[in-house]
Protein backbone atom coordinates (compact mmCIF):
# COMPACT_ATOMS: atom_id res chain seq x y z
CA UNK A 1 0.00 0.00 0.00
CA UNK A 2 1.39 3.50 -1.11
CA UNK A 3 1.70 6.28 1.53
CA UNK A 4 3.06 9.21 -0.04
CA UNK A 5 3.57 10.10 -3.63
CA UNK A 6 7.04 11.11 -4.52
CA UNK A 7 7.78 13.56 -7.15
CA UNK A 8 11.16 12.96 -8.76
CA UNK A 9 12.80 14.33 -12.30
CA UNK A 10 14.42 12.49 -14.97
CA UNK A 11 17.06 11.37 -13.21
CA UNK A 12 14.77 9.84 -10.66
CA UNK A 13 16.04 12.32 -8.49
CA UNK A 14 14.08 13.45 -5.67
CA UNK A 15 12.38 16.73 -6.09
CA UNK A 16 9.26 16.68 -3.85
CA UNK A 17 6.32 14.60 -1.98
CA UNK A 18 2.84 14.62 -1.83
CA UNK A 19 0.19 12.47 0.02
CA UNK A 20 -2.89 11.04 -1.43
CA UNK A 21 -4.90 13.80 1.92
CA UNK A 22 -3.20 16.54 0.01
CA UNK A 23 -3.82 15.48 -3.65
CA UNK A 24 -7.33 14.86 -2.69
CA UNK A 25 -7.87 17.90 -1.07
CA UNK A 26 -5.94 19.88 -3.57
CA UNK A 27 -7.66 22.45 -5.81
CA UNK A 28 -8.70 20.37 -9.13
CA UNK A 29 -7.20 21.96 -11.56
CA UNK A 30 -3.76 22.64 -9.33
CA UNK A 31 -0.39 20.59 -11.24
CA UNK A 32 1.78 18.87 -8.37
CA UNK A 33 4.44 21.16 -8.40
CA UNK A 34 1.92 23.63 -6.52
CA UNK A 35 0.78 21.16 -4.05
CA UNK A 36 3.81 18.71 -3.24
CA UNK A 37 6.00 19.47 -0.24
CA UNK A 38 9.91 20.28 -1.40
CA UNK A 39 11.73 19.72 1.73
CA UNK A 40 11.61 15.86 1.81
CA UNK A 41 13.37 14.35 4.54
CA UNK A 42 14.90 10.94 3.36
CA UNK A 43 17.76 9.02 4.05
CA UNK A 44 20.67 7.14 2.73
CA UNK A 45 21.15 4.01 1.28
CA UNK A 46 23.68 2.66 3.72
CA UNK A 47 22.68 3.75 6.76
CA UNK A 48 21.76 1.54 9.33
CA UNK A 49 18.26 0.00 10.01
CA UNK A 50 17.75 1.85 13.68
CA UNK A 51 19.04 4.78 12.53
CA UNK A 52 16.39 5.01 9.90
CA UNK A 53 13.79 3.72 12.68
CA UNK A 54 14.55 6.87 14.81
CA UNK A 55 14.59 9.13 12.04
CA UNK A 56 10.71 7.81 10.98
CA UNK A 57 10.03 7.83 14.88
CA UNK A 58 11.01 11.08 15.25
CA UNK A 59 9.36 13.06 12.55
CA UNK A 60 6.12 11.16 13.04
CA UNK A 61 6.22 9.60 9.13
CA UNK A 62 4.20 6.95 7.52
CA UNK A 63 7.35 5.97 5.42
CA UNK A 64 10.82 7.88 4.22
CA UNK A 65 12.19 7.00 0.81
CA UNK A 66 16.18 6.09 0.78
CA UNK A 67 17.95 8.08 -1.92
CA UNK A 68 22.00 7.74 -3.12
CA UNK A 69 24.48 9.54 -3.11
CA UNK A 70 23.39 11.33 -6.06
CA UNK A 71 19.79 12.70 -4.32
CA UNK A 72 18.28 9.73 -6.84
CA UNK A 73 15.40 7.86 -5.10
CA UNK A 74 16.10 4.21 -4.56
CA UNK A 75 13.22 2.65 -2.03
CA UNK A 76 11.13 3.51 0.36
CA UNK A 77 10.91 2.37 4.01
CA UNK A 78 7.35 2.12 6.05
CA UNK A 79 6.94 2.51 9.38
CA UNK A 80 5.10 -1.09 9.84
CA UNK A 81 8.86 -1.96 8.55
CA UNK A 82 10.22 -0.26 11.78
CA UNK A 83 8.19 -1.34 14.45
CA UNK A 84 9.07 -4.97 13.60
CA UNK A 85 12.72 -3.40 13.79
CA UNK A 86 12.18 -1.56 16.73
CA UNK A 87 10.89 -4.64 17.80
CA UNK A 88 13.64 -6.97 17.12
CA UNK A 89 16.69 -4.59 17.69
CA UNK A 90 15.14 -4.42 21.11
CA UNK A 91 14.78 -7.97 21.48
CA UNK A 92 18.46 -8.60 20.61
CA UNK A 93 19.68 -6.26 22.71
CA UNK A 94 17.81 -7.29 25.82
CA UNK A 95 19.40 -11.04 24.75
CA UNK A 96 22.54 -9.83 24.60
CA UNK A 97 22.74 -7.74 27.53
CA UNK A 98 21.97 -11.21 29.66
CA UNK A 99 24.71 -12.88 28.47
CA UNK A 100 23.38 -15.16 25.28
CA UNK A 101 23.41 -14.67 21.58
CA UNK A 102 20.26 -13.01 20.22
CA UNK A 103 17.94 -15.68 18.88
CA UNK A 104 16.72 -15.83 15.56
CA UNK A 105 12.95 -17.80 16.83
CA UNK A 106 10.64 -16.88 19.42
CA UNK A 107 11.11 -19.05 22.58
CA UNK A 108 8.96 -21.73 21.82
CA UNK A 109 9.27 -22.34 18.39
CA UNK A 110 13.76 -22.44 19.16
CA UNK A 111 14.42 -26.24 19.01
CA UNK A 112 16.95 -27.74 22.15
CA UNK A 113 19.88 -27.77 20.16
CA UNK A 114 20.24 -24.07 19.31
CA UNK A 115 18.69 -22.91 22.42
CA UNK A 116 21.56 -24.86 24.04
CA UNK A 117 24.04 -23.45 21.48
CA UNK A 118 23.11 -19.81 21.70
CA UNK A 119 23.47 -20.18 25.47
CA UNK A 120 26.49 -22.18 26.53
CA UNK A 121 28.61 -20.18 24.19
CA UNK A 122 28.76 -17.36 26.92
CA UNK A 123 28.07 -19.74 29.45
CA UNK A 124 31.29 -21.13 28.59
CA UNK A 125 33.21 -17.69 28.08
CA UNK A 126 31.80 -16.53 31.31
CA UNK A 127 33.20 -19.05 33.17
CA UNK A 128 36.66 -19.29 31.79
CA UNK A 129 36.55 -15.35 32.54
CA UNK A 130 35.58 -16.43 36.20
CA UNK A 131 38.33 -18.57 37.18
CA UNK A 132 40.22 -15.79 37.40
CA UNK A 133 38.39 -15.67 40.62
CA UNK A 134 39.81 -18.77 41.86
CA UNK A 135 43.39 -17.93 40.81
CA UNK A 136 42.66 -14.38 42.70
CA UNK A 137 41.25 -15.65 45.47
CA UNK A 138 44.48 -18.51 45.60
CA UNK A 139 46.89 -15.51 46.01
CA UNK A 140 45.48 -14.63 48.97
CA UNK A 141 45.18 -18.30 50.58
CA UNK A 142 47.27 -16.89 53.61
CA UNK A 143 45.06 -14.16 54.33
CA UNK A 144 41.90 -16.22 54.42
CA UNK A 145 43.51 -18.98 56.59
CA UNK A 146 44.59 -16.33 58.93
CA UNK A 147 41.21 -14.86 59.38
CA UNK A 148 38.49 -17.07 58.07
CA UNK A 149 36.17 -14.13 58.30
CA UNK A 150 37.45 -12.88 54.95
CA UNK A 151 35.20 -15.25 53.05
CA UNK A 152 32.19 -14.63 54.39
CA UNK A 153 32.04 -11.48 52.53
CA UNK A 154 33.37 -12.04 49.30
CA UNK A 155 30.32 -12.97 47.63
CA UNK A 156 28.90 -9.32 49.25
CA UNK A 157 31.48 -7.59 47.61
CA UNK A 158 32.04 -8.74 43.95
CA UNK A 159 28.08 -8.83 43.46
CA UNK A 160 27.72 -4.94 44.43
CA UNK A 161 30.31 -4.29 42.19
CA UNK A 162 28.99 -6.44 39.41
CA UNK A 163 25.59 -5.04 40.21
CA UNK A 164 26.34 -1.39 39.96
CA UNK A 165 28.12 -2.53 36.95
CA UNK A 166 25.60 -3.92 35.53
CA UNK A 167 23.07 -1.15 36.03
CA UNK A 168 25.93 1.40 34.37
CA UNK A 169 26.44 -0.46 31.81
CA UNK A 170 22.72 -0.86 30.88
CA UNK A 171 22.10 2.42 31.02
CA UNK A 172 25.34 3.30 28.71
CA UNK A 173 24.34 0.27 26.19
CA UNK A 174 20.31 1.90 26.17
CA UNK A 175 21.22 5.65 25.93
CA UNK A 176 23.75 4.51 23.18
CA UNK A 177 20.86 2.75 21.25
CA UNK A 178 18.37 5.26 21.34
CA UNK A 179 21.34 7.88 20.53
CA UNK A 180 20.56 9.68 23.68
CA UNK A 181 24.33 9.84 24.54
CA UNK A 182 26.77 9.56 21.49
CA UNK A 183 30.51 8.72 21.88
CA UNK A 184 31.69 11.66 22.55
CA UNK A 185 29.84 12.68 25.52
CA UNK A 186 31.80 9.66 27.26
CA UNK A 187 34.01 12.58 29.31
CA UNK A 188 30.69 14.12 30.70
CA UNK A 189 29.30 10.23 31.63
CA UNK A 190 32.31 9.81 33.03
CA UNK A 191 32.42 12.61 35.74
CA UNK A 192 28.67 11.84 36.29
CA UNK A 193 29.69 8.11 36.44
CA UNK A 194 32.17 9.05 39.28
CA UNK A 195 30.34 11.43 41.28
CA UNK A 196 27.14 8.54 41.37
CA UNK A 197 29.13 5.55 41.94
CA UNK A 198 31.01 6.93 44.74
CA UNK A 199 27.86 7.94 46.28
CA UNK A 200 26.64 4.69 46.40
CA UNK A 201 29.16 2.89 47.28
CA UNK A 202 29.74 5.39 50.28
CA UNK A 203 25.98 4.37 51.19
CA UNK A 204 26.38 0.59 50.50
CA UNK A 205 29.28 0.96 52.75
CA UNK A 206 27.81 2.36 55.41
CA UNK A 207 24.93 -0.39 55.66
CA UNK A 208 27.79 -3.00 55.65
CA UNK A 209 29.16 -1.55 58.32
CA UNK A 210 25.77 -1.56 60.18
CA UNK A 211 25.12 -4.60 59.17
CA UNK A 212 28.07 -5.75 61.09
CA UNK A 213 28.10 -3.58 63.66
CA UNK A 214 24.52 -5.15 65.03
CA UNK A 215 24.83 -8.78 64.12
CA UNK A 216 28.37 -8.08 66.54
CA UNK A 217 26.20 -6.90 68.89
CA UNK A 218 23.49 -9.18 68.84
CA UNK A 219 25.08 -12.60 68.11
CA UNK A 220 29.11 -11.78 68.33
CA UNK A 221 29.57 -13.38 64.89
CA UNK A 222 33.76 -11.94 64.28
CA UNK A 223 35.69 -12.03 66.91
CA UNK A 224 37.58 -9.50 68.88
CA UNK A 225 38.28 -7.52 65.42
CA UNK A 226 35.13 -6.58 64.25
CA UNK A 227 35.77 -3.05 64.12
CA UNK A 228 38.22 -3.87 61.75
CA UNK A 229 36.27 -6.35 59.79
CA UNK A 230 33.33 -4.11 59.61
CA UNK A 231 36.02 -0.96 57.85
CA UNK A 232 37.54 -3.50 55.62
CA UNK A 233 33.99 -4.18 54.15
CA UNK A 234 32.82 -0.31 54.18
CA UNK A 235 36.01 0.38 52.18
CA UNK A 236 36.07 -2.22 50.13
CA UNK A 237 32.62 -1.63 49.13
CA UNK A 238 32.66 1.70 48.73
CA UNK A 239 35.59 1.03 46.04
CA UNK A 240 34.47 -1.91 44.72
CA UNK A 241 31.17 -0.52 43.88
CA UNK A 242 33.29 3.04 42.02
CA UNK A 243 35.16 0.73 39.75
CA UNK A 244 32.24 -1.02 39.16
CA UNK A 245 30.39 1.67 38.27
CA UNK A 246 33.19 3.34 36.02
CA UNK A 247 33.96 0.17 34.58
CA UNK A 248 30.46 -0.51 33.30
CA UNK A 249 29.81 2.67 31.90
CA UNK A 250 32.89 3.00 29.53
CA UNK A 251 33.03 -0.52 28.95
CA UNK A 252 30.01 -0.24 25.93
CA UNK A 253 31.40 3.23 25.02
CA UNK A 254 35.22 1.31 23.83
CA UNK A 255 33.46 -1.46 22.49
CA UNK A 256 31.39 1.78 20.53
CA UNK A 257 34.72 3.23 19.87
CA UNK A 258 36.12 -0.30 18.09
CA UNK A 259 32.99 -0.99 16.09
CA UNK A 260 31.66 -3.77 18.61
CA UNK A 261 28.31 -3.93 19.27
CA UNK A 262 27.89 -2.14 22.90
CA UNK A 263 25.24 -4.02 23.87
CA UNK A 264 27.87 -7.01 24.49
CA UNK A 265 28.52 -5.34 27.60
CA UNK A 266 26.16 -7.37 29.08
CA UNK A 267 25.42 -7.55 32.93
CA UNK A 268 27.34 -11.14 33.04
CA UNK A 269 30.15 -10.13 31.06
CA UNK A 270 30.50 -7.07 33.40
CA UNK A 271 29.98 -8.71 36.70
CA UNK A 272 32.90 -10.89 35.36
CA UNK A 273 35.04 -8.53 34.65
CA UNK A 274 34.51 -6.39 38.11
CA UNK A 275 34.51 -9.84 40.40
CA UNK A 276 38.23 -10.38 40.02
CA UNK A 277 39.31 -6.74 40.51
CA UNK A 278 36.66 -6.44 42.87
CA UNK A 279 38.73 -9.28 45.24
CA UNK A 280 42.11 -7.79 44.45
CA UNK A 281 40.43 -4.39 45.68
CA UNK A 282 38.79 -6.32 48.75
CA UNK A 283 42.49 -8.19 50.08
CA UNK A 284 44.39 -5.52 49.85
CA UNK A 285 42.23 -3.07 51.65
CA UNK A 286 42.08 -6.58 53.98
CA UNK A 287 46.11 -6.54 54.04
CA UNK A 288 46.47 -2.69 55.32
CA UNK A 289 43.26 -2.44 57.77
CA UNK A 290 42.30 -6.33 59.39
CA UNK A 291 45.89 -8.02 59.15
CA UNK B 1 -2.62 14.12 10.29
CA UNK B 2 -5.62 11.64 9.44
CA UNK B 3 -5.08 7.98 8.30
CA UNK B 4 -8.47 6.97 7.39
CA UNK B 5 -11.79 7.87 6.98
CA UNK B 6 -13.86 5.80 9.31
CA UNK B 7 -17.93 5.63 9.10
CA UNK B 8 -20.00 5.61 11.77
CA UNK B 9 -23.73 5.28 12.23
CA UNK B 10 -25.98 7.84 14.27
CA UNK B 11 -25.20 5.99 17.34
CA UNK B 12 -21.06 6.17 16.60
CA UNK B 13 -21.33 2.92 15.90
CA UNK B 14 -18.10 2.03 13.50
CA UNK B 15 -19.66 0.54 10.07
CA UNK B 16 -16.41 0.61 8.25
CA UNK B 17 -13.60 2.18 6.92
CA UNK B 18 -11.89 3.88 3.79
CA UNK B 19 -8.27 4.90 3.22
CA UNK B 20 -7.73 8.45 1.37
CA UNK B 21 -6.60 6.09 -1.57
CA UNK B 22 -9.42 4.23 -1.96
CA UNK B 23 -11.38 7.45 -1.81
CA UNK B 24 -9.11 8.98 -4.17
CA UNK B 25 -9.13 5.86 -7.11
CA UNK B 26 -12.78 5.25 -6.61
CA UNK B 27 -15.04 6.23 -9.32
CA UNK B 28 -16.35 9.56 -9.02
CA UNK B 29 -20.07 8.88 -8.68
CA UNK B 30 -19.77 5.72 -5.60
CA UNK B 31 -21.08 5.98 -2.42
CA UNK B 32 -19.39 5.27 0.42
CA UNK B 33 -21.24 2.13 1.23
CA UNK B 34 -19.69 0.83 -1.46
CA UNK B 35 -16.12 1.99 -1.08
CA UNK B 36 -15.70 1.14 2.54
CA UNK B 37 -14.74 -1.83 4.17
CA UNK B 38 -16.71 -3.75 6.73
CA UNK B 39 -14.44 -5.86 8.50
CA UNK B 40 -12.70 -3.28 10.80
CA UNK B 41 -9.86 -4.19 13.36
CA UNK B 42 -10.56 -2.25 16.20
CA UNK B 43 -9.46 -2.07 20.34
CA UNK B 44 -11.17 -2.29 23.23
CA UNK B 45 -11.31 1.14 25.06
CA UNK B 46 -9.48 -0.35 28.40
CA UNK B 47 -6.92 -2.54 26.67
CA UNK B 48 -2.84 -1.73 27.80
CA UNK B 49 -0.69 0.13 24.96
CA UNK B 50 1.44 -2.99 24.75
CA UNK B 51 -1.46 -5.29 23.17
CA UNK B 52 -2.39 -2.10 20.90
CA UNK B 53 1.26 -1.89 19.91
CA UNK B 54 0.81 -5.91 19.01
CA UNK B 55 -2.23 -5.27 17.02
CA UNK B 56 -1.14 -2.42 14.98
CA UNK B 57 1.99 -4.38 13.80
CA UNK B 58 0.40 -7.53 13.09
CA UNK B 59 -1.78 -6.17 11.04
CA UNK B 60 0.33 -3.03 9.71
CA UNK B 61 -2.17 -0.46 10.14
CA UNK B 62 -1.36 2.96 10.28
CA UNK B 63 -3.99 3.59 13.03
CA UNK B 64 -6.67 1.43 14.70
CA UNK B 65 -10.14 2.54 16.28
CA UNK B 66 -10.87 2.46 19.56
CA UNK B 67 -14.20 1.26 20.52
CA UNK B 68 -16.34 1.09 23.55
CA UNK B 69 -18.28 -2.10 24.63
CA UNK B 70 -21.26 -0.90 22.06
CA UNK B 71 -19.08 -1.03 19.53
CA UNK B 72 -19.17 3.10 19.72
CA UNK B 73 -16.24 4.71 18.59
CA UNK B 74 -14.14 6.80 21.09
CA UNK B 75 -10.63 7.77 19.31
CA UNK B 76 -7.48 6.35 17.16
CA UNK B 77 -4.37 4.77 18.38
CA UNK B 78 -1.28 5.65 15.62
CA UNK B 79 1.01 3.98 14.40
CA UNK B 80 3.62 6.92 15.38
CA UNK B 81 2.08 7.04 19.13
CA UNK B 82 3.06 3.03 18.68
CA UNK B 83 6.58 3.17 17.51
CA UNK B 84 6.99 5.59 20.93
CA UNK B 85 5.56 2.92 23.24
CA UNK B 86 7.49 -0.18 21.49
CA UNK B 87 11.02 1.73 22.05
CA UNK B 88 9.59 3.23 25.95
CA UNK B 89 8.38 0.06 27.21
CA UNK B 90 11.76 -1.76 25.67
CA UNK B 91 14.34 0.60 27.55
CA UNK B 92 11.69 0.11 30.55
CA UNK B 93 11.85 -3.26 30.27
CA UNK B 94 16.10 -3.26 30.11
CA UNK B 95 16.97 -0.76 32.63
CA UNK B 96 14.27 -3.15 34.99
CA UNK B 97 16.22 -6.10 34.05
CA UNK B 98 19.36 -4.14 34.76
CA UNK B 99 17.88 -4.24 38.85
CA UNK B 100 16.98 -0.60 38.93
CA UNK B 101 13.98 1.59 38.41
CA UNK B 102 12.77 2.55 35.00
CA UNK B 103 14.47 6.25 34.29
CA UNK B 104 11.51 8.65 32.88
CA UNK B 105 14.03 10.80 31.34
CA UNK B 106 16.90 10.28 28.83
CA UNK B 107 20.53 9.51 30.48
CA UNK B 108 22.07 13.05 30.04
CA UNK B 109 18.82 15.17 30.83
CA UNK B 110 18.47 13.21 34.12
CA UNK B 111 19.69 15.02 37.25
CA UNK B 112 22.08 13.71 39.81
CA UNK B 113 19.67 13.13 42.62
CA UNK B 114 16.72 10.92 40.49
CA UNK B 115 19.61 9.09 38.99
CA UNK B 116 21.02 8.25 41.82
CA UNK B 117 17.74 7.74 43.34
CA UNK B 118 16.34 5.17 40.72
CA UNK B 119 19.86 3.72 41.33
CA UNK B 120 20.34 3.31 44.69
CA UNK B 121 16.79 1.93 45.63
CA UNK B 122 17.53 -1.72 44.02
CA UNK B 123 21.03 -2.09 44.35
CA UNK B 124 20.04 -1.43 48.67
CA UNK B 125 17.73 -4.54 48.19
CA UNK B 126 19.71 -6.24 46.86
CA UNK B 127 22.39 -6.23 49.23
CA UNK B 128 20.21 -6.75 51.91
CA UNK B 129 19.52 -9.75 49.81
CA UNK B 130 23.33 -10.76 49.49
CA UNK B 131 24.02 -10.29 52.91
CA UNK B 132 22.06 -14.00 53.17
CA UNK B 133 25.37 -15.09 51.47
CA UNK B 134 27.51 -14.22 54.48
CA UNK B 135 25.24 -15.84 56.94
CA UNK B 136 25.34 -19.11 54.41
CA UNK B 137 29.00 -18.78 54.61
CA UNK B 138 28.86 -18.31 57.97
CA UNK B 139 27.35 -21.53 59.26
CA UNK B 140 30.29 -23.33 56.71
CA UNK B 141 33.27 -21.19 58.70
CA UNK B 142 34.73 -24.31 60.19
CA UNK B 143 34.22 -26.54 56.96
CA UNK B 144 36.46 -23.68 55.36
CA UNK B 145 38.59 -23.58 58.28
CA UNK B 146 39.41 -27.04 57.63
CA UNK B 147 39.77 -26.73 53.82
CA UNK B 148 40.72 -23.33 53.03
CA UNK B 149 40.59 -24.20 49.19
CA UNK B 150 37.11 -24.32 49.62
CA UNK B 151 36.94 -20.34 49.23
CA UNK B 152 38.31 -20.30 45.96
CA UNK B 153 35.59 -21.56 43.69
CA UNK B 154 32.35 -19.28 45.62
CA UNK B 155 32.79 -16.72 43.36
CA UNK B 156 33.46 -19.31 40.61
CA UNK B 157 29.79 -21.46 41.52
CA UNK B 158 27.68 -18.69 42.57
CA UNK B 159 28.56 -16.46 39.38
CA UNK B 160 27.61 -19.50 37.00
CA UNK B 161 24.50 -19.81 38.77
CA UNK B 162 23.84 -16.64 38.46
CA UNK B 163 24.53 -16.27 34.88
CA UNK B 164 22.88 -19.13 33.74
CA UNK B 165 19.95 -17.77 36.11
CA UNK B 166 19.25 -14.76 34.70
CA UNK B 167 19.46 -15.79 31.09
CA UNK B 168 16.76 -17.89 32.01
CA UNK B 169 14.52 -15.00 33.37
CA UNK B 170 15.42 -12.31 30.40
CA UNK B 171 14.45 -14.69 28.04
CA UNK B 172 10.96 -15.74 29.34
CA UNK B 173 10.32 -11.79 30.34
CA UNK B 174 11.20 -10.63 26.85
CA UNK B 175 9.08 -13.68 25.31
CA UNK B 176 5.92 -13.10 27.62
CA UNK B 177 6.19 -9.39 26.73
CA UNK B 178 6.12 -9.88 23.42
CA UNK B 179 3.15 -13.01 23.61
CA UNK B 180 5.65 -15.63 22.51
CA UNK B 181 4.94 -17.43 25.77
CA UNK B 182 1.86 -17.43 27.79
CA UNK B 183 1.35 -18.08 31.41
CA UNK B 184 0.09 -21.81 30.73
CA UNK B 185 2.83 -22.32 28.82
CA UNK B 186 4.75 -22.94 32.21
CA UNK B 187 5.00 -26.48 32.41
CA UNK B 188 6.25 -26.73 28.99
CA UNK B 189 9.07 -24.52 29.51
CA UNK B 190 9.93 -25.78 32.80
CA UNK B 191 10.47 -28.88 31.34
CA UNK B 192 12.85 -27.37 28.37
CA UNK B 193 14.45 -25.57 31.12
CA UNK B 194 15.25 -28.48 33.28
CA UNK B 195 16.68 -30.42 30.18
CA UNK B 196 18.76 -27.39 28.93
CA UNK B 197 19.85 -26.39 32.64
CA UNK B 198 20.99 -30.05 33.14
CA UNK B 199 22.63 -30.13 29.73
CA UNK B 200 24.71 -26.29 30.58
CA UNK B 201 25.12 -27.33 34.21
CA UNK B 202 26.77 -30.75 32.80
CA UNK B 203 29.17 -28.91 30.42
CA UNK B 204 30.24 -26.53 32.93
CA UNK B 205 30.97 -28.62 35.85
CA UNK B 206 33.19 -31.02 32.83
CA UNK B 207 35.08 -27.56 32.34
CA UNK B 208 35.76 -27.00 35.55
CA UNK B 209 36.53 -30.43 36.72
CA UNK B 210 39.67 -30.43 33.54
CA UNK B 211 40.55 -26.95 34.69
CA UNK B 212 41.28 -28.12 38.49
CA UNK B 213 43.28 -31.10 36.87
CA UNK B 214 45.10 -29.33 34.45
CA UNK B 215 46.32 -26.25 37.03
CA UNK B 216 46.60 -29.36 39.56
CA UNK B 217 49.41 -30.71 36.83
CA UNK B 218 50.82 -28.07 36.56
CA UNK B 219 51.05 -26.15 39.40
CA UNK B 220 49.88 -28.69 42.14
CA UNK B 221 47.92 -26.09 43.79
CA UNK B 222 45.02 -28.07 45.16
CA UNK B 223 46.92 -30.52 47.66
CA UNK B 224 46.43 -34.20 48.04
CA UNK B 225 43.03 -34.27 47.90
CA UNK B 226 42.45 -32.58 44.24
CA UNK B 227 40.16 -35.26 42.89
CA UNK B 228 37.26 -34.89 45.48
CA UNK B 229 38.12 -30.79 45.33
CA UNK B 230 37.71 -31.42 41.52
CA UNK B 231 34.61 -33.46 41.76
CA UNK B 232 32.88 -31.03 44.46
CA UNK B 233 33.21 -28.06 41.72
CA UNK B 234 31.91 -30.13 39.05
CA UNK B 235 28.72 -31.40 41.19
CA UNK B 236 28.05 -28.22 42.40
CA UNK B 237 28.09 -26.53 39.43
CA UNK B 238 25.60 -29.10 37.75
CA UNK B 239 23.19 -28.73 40.69
CA UNK B 240 23.88 -25.03 41.01
CA UNK B 241 23.27 -24.20 37.17
CA UNK B 242 20.17 -26.59 36.71
CA UNK B 243 18.94 -24.56 39.88
CA UNK B 244 19.45 -21.29 38.19
CA UNK B 245 18.23 -21.74 35.53
CA UNK B 246 14.97 -23.29 36.87
CA UNK B 247 14.88 -20.50 39.32
CA UNK B 248 15.61 -18.12 37.26
CA UNK B 249 12.85 -19.04 33.69
CA UNK B 250 9.80 -19.75 36.91
CA UNK B 251 10.49 -16.53 38.33
CA UNK B 252 8.38 -14.23 35.76
CA UNK B 253 5.69 -16.53 35.78
CA UNK B 254 4.95 -15.91 39.27
CA UNK B 255 5.62 -12.87 38.97
CA UNK B 256 3.28 -12.47 36.25
CA UNK B 257 1.05 -14.93 38.16
CA UNK B 258 0.86 -12.62 40.77
CA UNK B 259 0.34 -9.50 38.93
CA UNK B 260 3.42 -8.27 39.16
CA UNK B 261 5.87 -7.28 35.92
CA UNK B 262 7.37 -10.07 35.46
CA UNK B 263 10.46 -7.30 34.17
CA UNK B 264 11.15 -7.45 37.82
CA UNK B 265 13.16 -10.68 37.71
CA UNK B 266 15.92 -8.62 36.78
CA UNK B 267 19.50 -10.51 36.07
CA UNK B 268 20.92 -8.86 39.81
CA UNK B 269 17.83 -9.88 41.48
CA UNK B 270 17.93 -14.09 40.10
CA UNK B 271 21.39 -13.20 40.76
CA UNK B 272 20.93 -12.92 44.37
CA UNK B 273 18.36 -15.23 44.80
CA UNK B 274 20.38 -18.26 43.16
CA UNK B 275 23.75 -17.03 45.14
CA UNK B 276 22.31 -17.97 48.67
CA UNK B 277 20.70 -21.23 47.47
CA UNK B 278 24.21 -21.81 45.47
CA UNK B 279 25.77 -21.69 48.36
CA UNK B 280 24.43 -23.95 50.19
CA UNK B 281 24.57 -26.49 47.36
CA UNK B 282 27.92 -25.72 47.43
CA UNK B 283 28.67 -26.50 50.44
CA UNK B 284 26.63 -29.33 51.32
CA UNK B 285 28.40 -31.40 48.30
CA UNK B 286 31.32 -30.59 49.61
CA UNK B 287 30.47 -31.91 53.22
CA UNK B 288 29.43 -35.23 51.18
CA UNK B 289 32.48 -35.29 49.32
CA UNK B 290 35.59 -33.80 50.46
CA UNK B 291 35.21 -33.40 54.16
Amino acid sequence: MPYYIYVLDREYRLLGVVSFRELFMGPAEAIVQEIMQSEVISVAEDQDQETVAAVIAQHDLLAVPVVDQEGRMKGIVTVDDVIDVVREEATEDIQKLAGMTALEMPYLRTGFLPLFKQRIGWLIVLFLGEMLTATAIGYYEQEIARAVVLALFVPLIISSGGNSGSQASTLMVRALALGEVRLRDWWRVFRRECLTGATMGAVLGCVGLIRILVWQGLFHTYGAHYVRVGLTVAMSLTGVVLWGTLAGSMLPFVLQRFGCDPASASAPFVATLVDVTGLVIYFSVANVVLL
